[in-house]
């Protein structure tokens, strides 16, 4: 069984365990009050070209994502998201669990539309008589999207001044952020972001590390007291080194990088098997998220050998599917793989 | 510097990164549903004598505890604690994030009187008109206490029958579990608590892991759903291979019980040396948290080379403070300590 | 200015109000354990034919849904309700100010269709593997609903049945439920209701009190420790009393049921001026609240002298716009707006 | 049965209930956006000498607590009370429903020590690593307290001091705050109160109205969407109107005053009764609530014809319980209890 079903399947690069390794009885303070901490924070500041932005390091995505919505909200605040949003969908009402709503714009393709955003806004903002809806605080996107999409310059900048003019903050979710990072022609980078996001984080888990988020944030008002939150939340790692170490691998040398431009390479090599063979896909993504429609029978012929995700039934005989690239893709896997799709 | 300042300064036991080495590209499910996590709860359940037992793994102390909580209450029900109980004084009102009253009763010495419990409980419910007061729900003990002090079987048992005869859950904190198994004169073991407990966790964080705790529940309408509560709070590691890895290591040819037997042996060193040299104790605790009272000035001449964390003023001239061993305390620090001890 | 705006706009049915000055210096416990409560309570049942069903009078409708849906809901639970429900857009994240996720089904017509929420339970229970999805845990509907529409017997027992399957609660929100009863053609009565349902409530709020619903509970389960719920939320009124003296007075030889005709009536009379002048409805409503479509020039020239709220645009010349009877409505305001559609 | 057990047992003022008849059918606006309100306002904050201050006139006393304290803190903040707070002790956690921790300090007498307070959040604040602690957000007290006793200008001054210096916000409970102000030898006012207290509210429950309490927000910042609040927690009545009836029936010619004059009065006398027969009190207060010490005997003898509650066993023979006088104490009734405490 060859495994595409996730991003998350095997450990971590071997240079990040090699590491442990070597450092494993250095004693440090606790709770991410180390050295190698404070090292991975200033490589991340670095890439950021944001000397001033905190850097907090959280163990998973729906932990950093509750907890970044429950430092931006106030309680009657409630936040946008796509409706396909992994908050709105896949996280067992985390932030509902946190007092606050999450406000669904319908989307189609994983990204929420500005203009729509905009509407929900001048809706509530229209006047001042509004206190029996929730308001919204803040938007949260994910960027790559559930559905491997990405966003451009151009509509996070948009999302931006929607969010300037209506007092919300702006957070995106990085889990798989660098995959968007090397995905051919996006124009997002990381000073980009670090300039135009008030919060956003880095994903290790589905990265190259064996976990970890490394969460950015620019704007001090949100920043303040956000330890409390941490820990409040159940986030706070006692033996917070072991994420400092991670990052810190991770930004060395440019190695999240190089990970990230593997697995895209690996998922264009799927993509245009995939296209080739004539197969129709759900959503057209740039990403290590591939989407491919296919007969069910030939599915059927796949699985065996294949662990791969569903996503969606078409018609009557096609479903469409999720093929999932990471760091850890083997080449010879993507090779078999693509030998039995033309074998189909 | 030589760290005593808690038990969670290095990594993990060798073996346990040798492990994760090994197996580090072999594919697996996520979230916990993988080979290893079954293997370690399998090694787990046959270490309680529990076969039916459900055993989970998180990745934190805060986490565990606000998630069993979040568990076994009702909106309107309370936990029980003492007063020093890491849920009532450290954990950023992590349980009152999740809606619920922590009910603080007076203790000196960490352990919950089970005679004030049934006082309580008493008073509540002697009739059925106390609607506006919290309703006692759970009780909730750390054993060893933050304290370093240990419950016996029979106040233990003491604490079931109230339990019993008020329909409260018992919840054990095990974060330094093994420590006060390994403790001389304890007579509380594992199966003795997954007979008494209607949930308890055993610490691996503090123990030789590089994270995790392993939550035994015995109940299985506490444990219906439980993995839902997991994933809302936060604490379903994507990777959960990892834990189920470090747990199955610790549990292999007892190295759990190896480890904490070591840390024990220390801290007796430790605690015979401030004793002969006639220092008191904030409290007298046969685990490896030692809380000695020192005048001021040998604390300040100890200072440079040791780390120790601060517990209390006793008078104007002296302090206690805390000295923790663990599994990974090194005999020569023991020995470095204890002649400095001496020289003072 | 007449107000149509709404069915608030006025104090008291005058019974209520004689009868509060009558019993004003009455001694009499407080929180509602006084006789007015429990004559009312005892009034309630028999007109539901539920001499087993608990009642409890609560200030307002908001509270109302919290309460409720707060002591039927685990944690890790949401509840379905239609796009449309009170709970969903008008109440602040009330629900999920308790932790809950407001599962939303699209809704033209302010109904849930029985068929959906079966799918949505379908998917969700289909395996054991959903715990990264809010758990549907109970089903909110209301009735009227918010756009003045009615189910039928066929379709709440309908939703009963997939309620039964899937062992969810069914609550139904009857802040209008007397103008229900009393539309033409609807076969629900209170005895089916109490039958069907796992709690509802009767509004008085809208129905000739100054304040007040009443939670008919008769699902034993749902209804444990249910007085300590509403504690908790604020929804306790010291002097519980009011609410009995006016559910007392309403349930007195039919005055509720007599209140609702005369609303309806009204409603009806305007429904059928609209329809006469030739506008379009934007919902077919046989209750209190009537939804026309008119041109924005014609509602320009009412509102100098009605008030009545706006619902939605329809075209760029055309809006909705809803009028409201309620039991306090004058038949001369009916005659006078009723004059002035014509002479549009 | 005389019931001297509560200051809720009967209705309202007649002027209060005379003003509803004759308003009863006038048409307002709803949620508290009508004239009654604003009037009511008016006065309140002319009686306050607040020009500036926001009133809002919520339902019952929990609510307003919940209210206020959720708008006051962040999530990671608390509430700090007397262990004799009505938050602490007779709300069922409401404070921790939203989710914040009650920070108690051991009070005998009802009041916060301004002393224990300060150092409370010194040591708090004292360095910036205390994010494993809930941070002092809010101080909240009871004016009257709970033991009816009441704080000086100098106290609540010394609070205010403490809030200053590290940024809380400060509350006061006044539900029975007229038999505060009323009390011989108090030097607080409305105007001190407003100028030195965040928020405070002014009972009308225990104190003439049938319901309805007026809260003043001093502190722009805090009053910053407070209606989104009231409205999330279910505290927006419909008919908002009833409250701007009572509050400005109450406020008008001085009749809060002279009603809470009255409760004084009475209570005065019962104290006196109790003080000639040498009866202990429990608790020195100046207020409507006498806590006398009486043999379990003599308590017996009254309670067939006398409603009152109990306090706390003091000794195997002696109880402390509670007498409570009111607005609506009738003169003979002290008498015929003074009669009957001078035949014991």
């Amino acid at each position: 069984m060859i495994r595409f079903n996730c991003d998350y399947g095997e450990g971590a690069h071997p240079a990040i365990l090699q590491r442990m390794v070597e450092t494993n009885l250095v004693q440090t303070p606790g709770y991410g009050e180390d050295a190698f901490c404070r090292e991975a924070a200033d490589m991340i500041r670095s890439a950021c070209q944001a000397p001033e932005a905190a850097v907090h390091f959280l163990v998973g995505g729906t932990q950093t994502n509750l907890t970044v919505i429950d430092a931006a909200l106030r309680p009657y605040q409630g936040v946008i998201s796509a409706s396909t949003g992994h908050i709105n969908v896949h996280e067992t009402g985390a932030v509902e669990a946190c007092g606050h709503k999450v406000l669904a714009i319908e989307s189609d393709d994983g990204l929420l539309d500005p203009a729509k955003v905009e509407e929900m806004c001048r809706l509530h903002f229209a006047d001042e008589a509004h206190e029996h809806i929730v308001m919204p605080g803040a938007v949260y996107i994910s960027h790559p999207s559930e559905l491997g999409t990405l966003y451009t310059r151009a509509q996070i900048e948009a999302l931006r001044r929607v969010c300037d003019a209506y007092h919300l903050i702006l957070f995106l979710d990085g889990a798989r952020l660098g995959y968007g990072l090397s995905a051919e022609g996006s124009d997002v980078d990381l000073p980009f972001l670090a300039r135009t996001c008030d919060a956003f984080y880095i994903g290790g888990t589905k990265q190259g590390a064996l976990f970890g988020e490394a969460v950015v944030i620019t704007n001090p008002e949100l920043n303040r007291n956000f330890r409390y939150l941490i820990k409040q939340h159940g986030g706070m790692l006692a033996k917070g080194r072991l994420l400092g170490i991670q990052f810190a691998e991770l930004f060395r040398d440019g190695l999240y990088f190089r990970l990230s431009d593997h697995a895209i390479a690996c998922a264009m090599r799927l993509k245009r098997a995939f296209a080739e063979k004539g197969y129709p896909f759900y959503v057209n993504s740039p990403t290590n998220q591939q989407f491919p429609i296919l007969p069910d029978a030939h599915l059927d012929a796949l699985r065996p050998n294949y662990s791969f995700s569903y996503q969606a039934r078409v018609d009557e005989t096609h479903s469409a599917v999720r093929f999932c690239t990471s760091w850890a893709t083997r080449e010879e896997d993507v090779d078999a793989l693509i030998a039995d799709i033309r074998a189909l």
